[in-house]
């Protein structure tokens, strides 16, 4: 095992993200067992491997009820050179963990919004007296709820398991298909080609039409674009970074005429690299 | 004064989204002056318009720091025939509210998600002890900071006078341009055109470039989309619904043409009409 090989995630231990990296060296690892180091916040584990401290990073990207996770997209495109290696698809199975079996005598509910978000409808209906509050990991939120006997914390079952906390109720997630996608992010070319490529790109100002003319380049080719997203640019309102996932790799030509073409029209143009989409278990 | 003409808002008295109807009011009700009442939930506030009780609902749209308001988009997908009557823009200026005026002794700091996030590398930086704590609103958040000098809350320097909590710190916004859009709601079409269209849709499955065609509609007209966001439907990840805001009014025979050839190939079509856009003072 080599420092160098080392995946960094968001921690701490017990987390989705930690699962989605287990799922990661089972598939992709075979033979060697690298080190899973956890870092506090999504842009430490990230900026971890721009740092060269650890090789890889795992963090989610989106939720199919959420939406994008946009302190990942927020934190990709502030720093240079990263490269995904892989996309991982979780389900999500959220149980709220708790020492008290009475969801009526339960004041505090923790965890990470992301959860909190998925589970709003039934916490409403279900503990409606109880004060919502967010953490930055399950983890965190399952070891305050271990603080207070009336505390509760939403998390996975394998993190009750871990922390030693009792599921009362699970699932308790609004939507039955729930999943995460997660990013391996490295600051190396992958080798295999993969099937998607993801691109960021912010406008030139004063051009009318600038961002349909940026998609015409991908239907001029046959590209389909599976999503789109924009995020502010932070300077002011009406000014976006637009993210995008193309249904190509880097390695087809019209993928690569895509790319020159975009240079042109776009301020600055990211390109994440060429990657696949991987299903892991629960 | 009628109750059909009262405006609902989230709530309580002191929010921004307070400040924004206080401005609308002032800028649009000359010569009346409608009730204004709070709601808990931004959900709430819009379906209050849509059973016919309150007239016009006020609910942040878009912040420049943190984007989209999700809660909102998804609301009004969900629910039918809601016309926006009227964007307003309103600056934000984020303060720390406290009884507490030495930093390094406050343990916990409430606030609306939306101003944690804009204030994250402050607090970050000068509260790094402190637990953050997600409220239903700002106003909220002053509530449970009056009850423990050692809390902290994040509000409007306005909050501060009508809650009697002193301000320690202002602004403590982590970009100085910070605003947020608002939309004024309504079930009725707006007697005014208006300079913005917004709409939503989701696509028909299994067509290739889809999205892309659909952009194509408005450029034929040379109509230029302002913004686009998609969110997911919450069926299943990689399936969305996009927003889209047009330069153009529904006045315009090229935009009803948009709307018409969006109609035939789109799975689902939502209008939200056309409106101006109005700055207001914080």
């Amino acid at each position: 095992m080599n420092k160098s090989q080392a995946i960094a995630y968001l921690g701490p231990v017990g987390t989705y993200s930690e699962l989605a990296a287990w799922g990661y060296v089972q598939h992709f690892c075979s033979g060697s067992s690298p080190d899973l180091v956890p870092y506090p916040t999504i842009p430490q584990a990230i900026q971890a491997v721009v740092k060269g401290k650890q090789h890889l990073a795992i963090v989610p990207a989106e939720n199919s009820i959420q939406g994008s996770v946009t302190m990942t997209l927020d934190t990709v495109w502030e720093l240079e050179g990263l490269q995904i290696q892989q996309a991982l698809v979780l389900p999500i199975k959220n149980a709220l963990l708790s020492n008290c079996q009475d969801l009526s005598k339960i004041s505090a509910v923790y965890s990470h919004p992301q959860p909190l978000a998925q589970c709003q409808n039934w916490l409403d209906q279900n503990l409606p007296q109880a004060q919502q509050i967010a953490t930055n990991s399950t983890v965190e939120g399952v070891q305050a709820a271990k603080q207070n006997p009336n505390f509760a914390a939403i998390a996975s079952p394998r993190a009750a398991k871990m922390y030693q906390l009792p599921v009362v109720v699970c699932p308790i997630n609004d939507h039955p298909d729930n999943c995460t996608r997660f990013w391996v992010m490295g600051i190396t070319v992958p080798t295999i080609s993969g099937t998607h490529t993801s691109i960021a790109f912010s406008l030139k100002k004063n051009m009318p039409g600038a961002l349909v003319k940026t998609l015409a380049i991908f239907a001029e080719r046959e590209i389909n674009l599976s999503r789109i997203e924009s995020r502010p640019t932070k300077k002011s309102l009406g000014d976006y970074i637009f993210f995008a996932d193309a249904e190509a790799s880097l390695s087809e030509s019209r993928m690569q005429e895509v790319i020159l073409a975009l240079a042109d029209i776009t301020e600055k143009l990211s390109v994440f690299g060429s990657y696949g989409i991987t299903a892991i278990a629960g």
